[in-house]
């Protein structure tokens, strides 16, 4: 079969999927490489796989009894936002987020903005054991290919729900029977003398990249919790904040 | 006074700073937005300082005594490598980093390519409390552009050293009194359960990015230690895995 081009209506097709709203009309987004794609596969959402002839020998064993379809380096490139395309990206159906019905650990994020933190806080969600993950306010796309990328396949393991009214979010994880701790640089309790709170059933909430928790928001969690900031920085980034908060729980709920 | 323009000679030899080779050749980086110029004037190493006339005025606070060159918004743009420049950009010397006399927390990072990985371990080594990182290998430059406003000011406040051979990194470490902690996916230490040994004055040693520490390199730390991985990821990246590590350190040597 010779490899489809750029010029190939199906894959101008998915190619407009680095578009959110095509994204959301058609409710598919795309999965870049071979980690991304390995996660899609196991859960079951590939509609169409696109591999490069090279790719699709790479990854034989990995794309295994999937239907593949060959495309040339260009019409890869298009559809790769990477700047070094590893050949392979599947068209994928929307996640069905739903969450558990008992949740012990989720990670609410309220207008986070960077793709890349998105997903880097989605890969440490599924690293430190939580359930969830809600993106809540005016957020980043889950499906936003640099998000999907940056979960390194986690957005396939754990559900990733959406919810515009963050107030909305901590109600419904209370509601759920979840503490929610506030991440806040000017929090009331002390990270490292919290365990017995951090042993309950927890909701984090973090705030923005830049401009953090709008206080409103943080007086409706349950506490306000600091990282101790030892040294001169001001703060910790997103990511590491989340890390940190995150790891913290999952140590505290091992150990009772 | 009229603002300088992209055109003038002060500015073009500036703007050169973008480039590692001049930077290494004249011993002086760029510092781009006021949180990183607030940092270089504390640390007595601004050599030139350009603002926009607005942004002169709008950190007049910031800029006190300081003699200010004055650019039009092209040339801050040049001298930028910010999508939204704050206008505020200044010529820093070299810092001195030196290891302090009797370190307790050291972050060793071997081959760390990317260069806000590489300022994300800083800001967090600073706020955990570290007494320096140390750049191994085939590093990024701690002075790249990118890196300095990743580390938010901290580059300012803790020792930065580079050391080309990563093994000797580690020994300097071993004689500095440290015990070194590989973070290690395969580690046979539990992070969790290691509180004992984390008390002890430690430097971490991560690996780079995309393949992690060689086995080579791991084995010549005194344990190698692993973060839990409780859900479907397989691993952290490079800073999340970072500030769990230097966190738990910097919980464990607090509480004894």
């Amino acid at each position: 079969m010779t490899p489809l081009s750029a010029g190939n209506a199906r894959v101008k097709e998915a190619r407009k999927l680095h578009r959110r709203s095509a994204r959301s009309e058609r409710r598919c987004f795309l999965a870049d490489g071979p980690k991304a794609v390995e996660g899609a596969l196991g859960a079951g959402v590939v509609v169409e796989l696109f591999a490069t002839p090279t790719a699709a020998e790479e990854y034989a064993d990995l794309l295994g009894a999937a239907p593949v379809t060959l495309v040339d380096d260009r019409a890869m490139g298009g559809l790769s936002d990477s700047v070094n395309p590893a050949g392979l990206v599947a068209v994928c159906g929307f996640l069905d987020g739903q969450l558990p019905p008992t949740p012990r650990l989720l990670a609410i994020c309220a207008d986070v903005r960077d793709p890349g933190n998105a997903g880097t806080v989605i890969r440490t969600s599924d690293a430190a054991g939580a359930d969830a993950v809600v993106l809540a306010g005016d957020a980043v796309d889950a499906y936003n290919p640099k998000t999907v990328r940056a979960t390194v396949g986690s957005l396939f393991h754990l559900p990733v729900l959406t919810e515009r009214d963050p107030a909305l979010a901590v109600r419904r994880a209370q509601e759920a029977g979840l503490t929610v701790l506030a991440a806040d640089g000017g929090g009331e309790v002390d990270l490292f003398a919290a365990d017995d709170l951090l042993a309950r059933p927890t909701a984090w909430l973090f705030g923005n990249e830049a401009w953090g928790l709008p206080a409103e928001l943080a007086d409706l969690a349950d506490h306000r919790v600091r990282i101790p900031i030892l040294g001169s920085a001001e703060s910790l980034n997103l990511a590491t904040a989340a890390a940190v908060c995150l790891y913290a729980s999952a140590r505290a709920m091992m150990s009772r």
